[in-house]
């Protein structure tokens, strides 16, 4: 057996690839930091899914690793998937996305780090809001939960779950000092909301430095 | 009918899709954010307008669109228009500008928030100001109104005419947590104001950080 | 009388205009703003300088000026020279620069608005120092001149020659809420000048949002 | 004698020119700033090194100069290596480590001024820190040791002798006002060391402005 690339996912997994490289220009993927994936089939449910430990200025199509529910390669593919996987997993079972980003960004680090203690911040008031599906106005207040960070993923990828089991509608969340997950229903959409979430997150960031700010 | 691209307007076209491709670089349209327009003709009122919801990093001349004086699609043209183009006509009817640029940048919205209850704020010593058309001397206070948002577009594009009409020689303003329109005679008129207002508000944003700023 | 390009100067001339794009790359020429040159006879002083209000994004070798000492375009050219070509002129005269580059970053212009008042600042303690000409340690104490800013281009050369006459071996010097003019024995130490002083004000200006910064 | 490139170390070398590359557009290599090494063979120590004075833009893998455990040129090889190749040479010798960057961020600068004094600071809680070989886990604490600057490129190099003697496993070093050291088994190691540790110092110097930091 040898690994058979999922012709049907060429475009998004090449969009992806954008999307990766997009990342990475704007400095939320330093050293071989984040990973990616998009979703092949659902049942059974498949994942195209970035390597462990890639410099992701290198990444190409073929270095994505097919997944299954177990986070483990598909039957006839080697290599080693990213190690945070399961989470791509979770997110994918969870909220029925087709496409799942996790970037590392120095605002998203903060702003975790800073609300871990209390689960997370609130977001109001910006038109931003309005590039995160289901928010129609400015006015809608969002929710970002803040999950501690773990290096157990099977112990980060239940609390995950509990995060979108006890809320329903979100586009991301972030992991206390380590990043943030966003998804949505392809990669245009968890590209856009990985963007809307690092636009706000720095809109947020930079407001504490002149006013106080309490999420 | 199928719709016709106007000729007469092409170079503009083209160099307003440069224009959205470097306000795309600077982060000034993350997600889908921002929209674009140049003036095609006067009588009638016709503007090729960027589409509703596209993410800027993909934008080709042929995306745009020729909308009314009613924002509506012209006859020949399908397609949807950004929600915000009549705002785009309020501009182009309002001031006479050939080009109208609307962008979402940290800065932006920083400042269109804190000085949104005041209805504005001053800028002034600053040689860059003389990058705005009209300002011959960094002595030269100008004020950047603030405009409450709202997501009624009706609502909003009458408060931005009762602003231009209140205020001439306006080169542009901020929507209240939202972000700025900027307008010229032309496409590089147009990109130049844009420029010279961010550049501004970076300085104004990071000088609250170093000292009190009341506007 | 047509204008003759000097080719004893095109590599230079080349040098200075891959010197823009970058400096424009790094938004230190938002709107139509910098002004650069490079001398190309000292009897008669003679240099090619951008022109006035040109977009540096899209600006060839074929668009500089052929200036003199008055800061006219020479015999058989025609065009604008930058409207600050009289203040290359005054450098280039007093320091015997090769050439000169003039840019407005937002820590420029944050610093010189400061420390307009003082007449300028002290930087001491930094590696990056010795990127500038004559310094040869850390610990060597420079001082950047703040001049006030004119509309009035000979009260204003005035200003800077004093303050060029008052000091030796200057590398550059601040106009307030205005930029930068740095120079060097040619474009390629008027080049590393120019990156030198913006990290400082850059590493300047945040330290005074860490801990108090007196100059 | 003439030089001979050691083709067996050519694949490196072309990785450390695009490491370059990409620190050079990061910011981290303003002016001529920086250097950067591979080492060639261990007996006898040969290193590739970059060129003193050098601006990184226009570097080519054949402007690299071999050197030995001198930091002089090899046989055969004239030009002048960068004046710090003996601290290349120093972090060879007593890391075992095959490639070496010496960059300077604003951050790095900022940081290793503030905490000079006390000889270094504590990074603790980051998901990123496990980019750096040996951490498992952002609960895992690393110390950033801080040596104070020198013009003494013998006194210099003794002090990162002695850092590294104290200290087993550190993959780098500020130098205080100076910059950042960091180095890896090869050029893919220290590059991603290198962008650990400036996403590091910029996470660290934002959260000064946000809260007090001590280190």
């Amino acid at each position: 057996v040898t690994k058979t690339f999922p012709e049907t996912a060429r475009a998004e997994a090449e969009a992806l690839l954008r999307c990766v490289a997009r990342a990475r220009s704007r400095g939320w993927c330093e050293g071989t930091g984040g990973n990616f994936s998009v979703v092949v089939s659902r049942k059974p449910l498949q994942l195209l899914v970035t390597p462990s430990g890639a410099d992701k200025a290198d990444l190409r199509t073929q270095d994505l690793l097919l997944v299954g529910a177990d986070a483990a390669p598909a039957e006839g593919w080697s290599g080693r998937p990213s190690d945070e996987a399961p989470l791509h997993v979770a997110v994918a079972e969870r909220t029925g996305a087709g496409a799942i980003v996790h970037t590392h960004s120095v605002w998203g680090t903060l702003l975790g780090e800073r609300f871990g203690a209390s689960g997370g911040f609130r977001i109001r008031g910006y038109e931003m809001l309005k590039g995160l599906a289901g928010v129609r106005s400015h006015e809608q207040e969002i929710f970002v939960p803040v999950v501690a960070n773990s290096q157990d993923m099977a112990e980060l990828g239940a609390a995950v779950r509990r995060e979108l089991a006890a809320r329903a509608g979100l586009a991301g969340l972030l992991i206390a000092g380590h990043g943030l997950y966003a998804w949505g229903a392809g990669v245009a959409e968890a590209r856009r909301h990985l963007e809307i979430f690092e636009f706000l997150f720095e809109v947020v960031g930079r407001r504490a430095s002149l006013e106080p700010f309490t999420g």
